[in-house]
């Protein structure tokens, strides 16, 4: 496999950024094997995503060092990864198991990006579909007023399992600031809804009674609001009249997991800058 | 052509309604050429659209007088239409001609269920539009402290022109209960986002600044309150962060322009039936 | 839960059927809980599903000795069906796991409409998904020249498993006329491009070659004619020049999973009826 | 309005193409706008859409001039353009509207990257609707053995106008090999199909009676070869049993009309290289 390194860069937009950028990486002799850039003409910022390839004779910790330079003369802000980094992820559920069921079939499968390597659930239910898989299942009910120290034991498991993505699969849940703060732009929520219509709870219900004629589903960052988090992805699917609420729920079951999914693997693929309130996904 | 009456039905629900139904078409030999209905278990209606072939030897008055008795005995509300009626429609608008376009293109074609005979603008600008097809073109500006009088004068030509279906094409103007009373069910209006996301004004900008990752358009019976009609046709299209509030509103103008069509059309083709906020929208 | 008949019914088209059929239902107070119906005018073939709530003193085997009557003097052709029915899926695969894996998932959530209770491979790389959800699998290998002795194994199989639906996941193999036969109207197969574009072999890599701007998958009937059968459900993604075949390959697995689904389901609820080379599919 | 140069380029693969061409105008002070390019690995080929804000000090001649240098030394086959071209578009037609509708519409509102100047029929029909948008209308019909005088007529028409691109918008007649050869990758055609499926004529009717569940539509550059051209954009559907071959075509007109508008802008916002039978369309 061909070693692959990943920048993704943030900076105040001005003239000559991907000629600069780009000829740092030509004098040093290594390929671009993938370069998109946005320029937010509203805020003045510049994104970059830049994968080149590494030479047999550059190592990651020169390639970093030299990087490093260039970034302070530009003042990027960025972040740097690797195609052979190993991604972990962790999935925390409740009892609906479609969305464990598509990410742990697709990390099964290689096309995930990254690998569940822990499953956490507040209730019992979904610890045979984690075995099915082989994954380790850890059922930490929530007892009222104990929140936090349920909170303690999640934050432990994942640093234990030195996670890198912490996916709320249907987690019915609210996380706290501070949990929220320890993974920082690291946790993907799935919301039953094409936000920001129908925040908060009941979506399919309430979809049902404005008798909207589609239905959707919304992944994004958790961030201290809820449903409030930078929007990774989003899809729909037509419903009509004849559909009731319960036919919405499985309906949306299907938009639901692969919306979930091609989040998580944009976001482990590197492709997501998050500015502000948005997010700036790369395309292939 | 062949004579077609169709029915539209709303009653209680309960057992037989199809079979006495379609039994008092059968027993006086009219051929049904399309019949949907839908049980709303929910709260517990019953509706239908049943399309019947008018022989040489049945009249509609006839059939209507027949019919009247049937739907007594078994407490129908209903309404009835031919499929040779001429159906009216004006168009209202202010400085957008996408909408107005579409309509006209399709009023031409052939391909509207209906013919648009009236456009009435609060601005003058889209008067060449109305023009190009032929159309009467009524500049009734809004002069603060007036809205009344102009409303007024609107109602008094869509009387004169035997108006049956009112659209709202992009008309930024807020109608009053007393115009919306004189037209019941039947003024439709496009709103520019996926309702209930982004009610009220500026929703492309608002779409972009909150990162949605599509965008749609809505249209929607017109009721006292803003933007919560029953909706009769929703569409989206997905964007990327490349899209700013400019593109969103180009991009927008296709969805626009087709979800109000397609929601002319179904409501001229006798399709809908309305049920307090949703509406049943029987498909082909 | 309510127990509800689902008959399938196909007839010459005729005035009165819909009255006539609805009408027997009536006079023996059998509530219809769905009809639909569909006039073929262009070859005069009426087909209607219709589902009634079985209620308590009303036992199949009496309610299918009138209809049986009702048929013989209307000539109908139809089949009847009830939702407590256990649906026996069997799955045939070759090496690709992603429409296995989607199959069981959902057998698994209760929402395919069937059970699936045999896998069978004619390679082993799959026995381990087939393990994962408990399920028997079946490693019969095809070996050159003793094709037939193969097919028989499956046959054999599929009838010792009391097997109602066949589904062809991603199976690389053509079948004989004979097996087809034996299963009639009962074989699903998926195929990996729109139908009917690039039939054959190797659909990624000509469409790639043909610089489409979608992909999709298409789910039908097998018949003797390879990827000739009656179509039940297709889908598409849009993808651009950035996508090379192996993009192609894998973008298309999430298609293919969900057509074939969706396609297993409409069939296990008895939502289908062939009709030569078409299909009617009653939708919801 | 910012003044802005477009350059299409294509060339052999190689490492540092990018850093040397946006170096090129680094150097010279220009602003880069957008840039994406794409590396084709599957056979080598580079290709870069960049565009650049041309400054009051830099001419297009010395711009251009510099460039050609740039060019020669790196083997660069390219294009450029800018956005204050005028682009003349003319628009061939038979008898049927809808097409031709949307084009004239959006040459109007100014959202097609270029003006319609010119129609051109093998019929009378469409000259009220050239008319409507005060378009010059040619009705040259085909005669029997004198093909290729109209076709002569045509061309003359077109060299008139100073047409940069020619649309076929259901013209129902085969151009000649010498016709194309005088308009390279400056003709569009609309197929009313979801090519590759279903070439030639009668798409909708072929649909129906293969039971498709989704129609669509391709623009595609002409070539020598009927239905082959290279696809520049598709868009589908998604129909039912219900839908007779007229109902597709119907449908297919608001596919096919969105269809071809969409291919013509990108032509004319010079997105498109043509590579062999592929396009690369560079998105927004």
């Amino acid at each position: 496999m061909m070693r692959e390194a990943i920048f993704l860069i943030r900076t105040a937009d001005r003239k000559g950024l991907l000629a600069q950028i780009t000829g740092f990486f030509y004098s040093r002799q290594l390929n671009v094997l993938e370069c998109r850039q946005y320029s937010d003409m509203l805020d003045n910022t510049y994104f970059m995503r830049i994968a080149v390839e590494l030479g047999e004779s550059t190592t990651k910790r020169e390639l970093e060092k030299e990087f490093s330079g260039l970034a302070e003369k530009l003042e990027l802000k960025y972040s740097v990864g690797y195609n052979d980094d190993e991604r972990n992820v962790a999935v925390l559920v409740t009892r609906e198991s479609h969305c464990l069921y598509d990410l742990l079939m697709h990390s099964e499968e290689g096309t995930l990006g990254g690998k569940v390597v822990l499953v956490i659930g507040n209730h019992p239910e979904l610890e045979t579909v984690a075995a099915r898989f082989n994954k380790p299942y850890f059922c930490l009910p929530v007892e009222k007023g104990r929140e936090r120290e349920q909170e303690q034991q999640v934050l432990e498991l994942l640093k234990l399992h030195r996670i890198d993505l912490v996916v709320l699969a249907r987690y019915m849940r609210i996380l706290s600031p501070e949990f929220i703060a320890a993974y920082p732009d690291r946790i993907i929520n799935i919301h039953h809804a094409f936000l920001p219509a129908f925040q908060g709870g009941n979506p399919y219900r309430r979809a049902w009674e404005r008798g909207v004629k589609m239905i959707g589903a919304t992944a994004h960052y958790a961030t201290g609001d809820l449903d409030e988090g930078p929007i990774i992805e989003q899809d729909v699917e037509r419903i009509t009249h004849e559909d009731d609420p319960d036919d919405l729920r499985d309906l949306g079951r299907d938009i639901e997991r692969r919306v979930l999914t091609r989040a998580v693997r944009c976001h482990l693929e590197r492709r997501i800058i998050i500015s502000g309130r948005r997010t700036v996904v790369f395309g292939k």
